[in-house]
């Protein structure tokens, strides 16, 4: 087994030598921008590890490896079109830099391109890929419905949300693991075993993603500290404090989350302390143990070596130290 | 084989059954409202009648018909966001009855789907129509961008308009009959002549469109007639014009082609005086039959009956009469 960032080695020449057509360029210009702005390849690289762990030359698996990542990328577009965002990855999202059209029909073309990848493979190995992958990338689809409906409504429950984050972060990772496993042609119960290990992982990290928006080290973090509640985003810290309040905090925190200020920082902060005070940090953080524990004892139903499993465990530790 | 009112019914009844999933509401109720819309459901009617071309229970190419259906709704959807336009089959388009958000994830969700009604097929079977559908779903966003970029260019040529309506429109009419040849599983000649026999009539179909927009009759054409006049679309009429065009005429062409005037009958009526005078009208007809002929032509390389052939060019010249 390599190490994760020879995995990134692989994935990132793999996309600086990928062969895309040239014209129409209005529609192939974009395609290649999103792709060049990186990221941590995070879907692809365990797509790799995924087809070593069950034996096979992971370089088999980069074809799967790559429809994944043009997908994550496909949504990206389409996601910052509906949030109106301006930057993705620090730079300009690409229907600010070209326009709405352009990224509707960029998005698209690379929607049907991650399809295309799975084309080098046998029929049967097709089939298994393209099935999952569908199946998968509706769920996409259905979570990003779940989160734009969650923004207008003020009901919304723990097990709504947890479905939504699922649906819409954490089946694609345990998919991009599943098609390491079906590339690998191992056993039905081991590609279902890691589908499930990358899903409770996939949650874990969503969950530790709110967590950190409030609670995070703005040296690190990466994202502005603070953002969701700038944004009034109903996350599981959200949803927790509002189940624990008591009726003072409750009416407070509504009405923090239902003002804009110019300058943020005491809302930030007053929102914190009753995340705090009503025990809603804690609570994230035993979901967050508790999906990575419920990830790492999927590992004791694998066959495989102890070795692979301690190497996946690693990873899982890694990811959820945010070291990766 | 049946007529085509039969394989209409097949398809509307198979629609009007289509098992759609409910929840979330505000991504599938956007579905069912394009696919309730109906239209002439030309493309899945020809998968059905290529079936049946090769001997096979048209019943069969019920989901790869369906997969055509869905995928032409898809692409109108996402279409009519980028024309911004505010009606389809005189209801609604789905970002006017909704938002512009949920018609793009709407679309997104239905480009999936149509890959999922192939999984019926075994997975040789599979490959082969996921793999003409990637093709063509490309080729189709490759068209509609030519077709944006034609807006702001001046210098577009022939070839590039007829390759532009080629890929936007023709080779889904192309794959459609292709799809049929395939679940047949008949020869691949068989199946290349039947693409090409699609291909080729829906260029001369496109092309006739192009005609009757300008010189149809409007008790018949569906469509407001001048309306491409109306919006200065650069059609194969235009072009022809503007080739065959003395300089007088030209300059003529281009200044109506600038203006937008409130009551657009003087424009509409010199424009055609110009289609007509310079011969473009009379070349755009000569377009339509040669086309019409090569479609026919394939006819002769195909290894089926000569009453099947009867019968597709009899499809041929009603579809050309407008009388389907």
């Amino acid at each position: 087994m390599r190490a994760v960032s020879q995995y990134q080695d692989i994935i990132s020449n793999h996309f600086e030598a990928l062969a895309l057509k040239n014209e129409p360029k209005n529609l192939y210009e974009p395609i290649r921008y999103i792709l060049s702005l990186g990221g941590k390849r995070l879907r692809p690289v365990l797509t790799l590890m995924a087809a070593e762990v069950f034996e096979a030359d992971c370089r088999l698996a980069l074809p799967a490896a790559t429809a994944v990542e043009v997908f994550h990328n496909f949504s990206l577009i389409h996601d910052d079109i509906m949030d109106d965002a301006p930057l993705r990855r620090g730079k300009e999202t690409v229907h600010e830099k070209w326009d709405v059209n352009t990224g509707i029909l960029s998005g698209d073309a690379m929607l049907i391109l991650a399809y295309r990848y799975f084309e080098s493979y046998e029929p049967e190995t097709f089939q298994k890929l393209a099935r999952l992958f569908s199946k998968t990338a509706l769920e996409v689809c259905e979570g990003q419905q779940y989160d734009v409906d969650f923004e207008t409504r003020d009901d919304v429950t723990i097990p709504e949300y947890l479905k939504m984050i699922e649906f819409k972060t954490a089946v694609l990772v345990g998919a991009a693991m599943k098609m390491g496993a079906i590339v690998a042609e191992t056993s039905e119960e081991n590609a279902s075993a890691i589908y499930d290990f990358g899903l409770n992982l996939g949650i874990a990290f969503q969950l530790q993603d709110d967590f950190l928006d409030a609670f995070g080290n703005p040296e690190t973090f990466g994202k502005q500290v603070g953002g969701d509640i700038i944004e009034n985003k109903k996350t599981y810290l959200y949803l927790k404090a509002m189940e624990f309040a008591q009726p003072e905090e409750k009416e407070q925190l509504l009405h923090l989350f239902s003002i804009q200020p110019h300058d943020n920082t005491d809302k930030i902060n007053s929102v914190k302390r009753i995340f705090t005070q009503t025990g809603a940090a804690e609570a994230t953080q035993s979901a967050i143990q508790e999906y990575t524990l419920k990830a790492f004892q999927t590992l004791d139903t694998m066959n495989i070596s102890e070795a692979k499993k301690i190497i996946l465990r690693a990873f899982g530790d890694k990811l959820m130290s945010r070291n990766v």
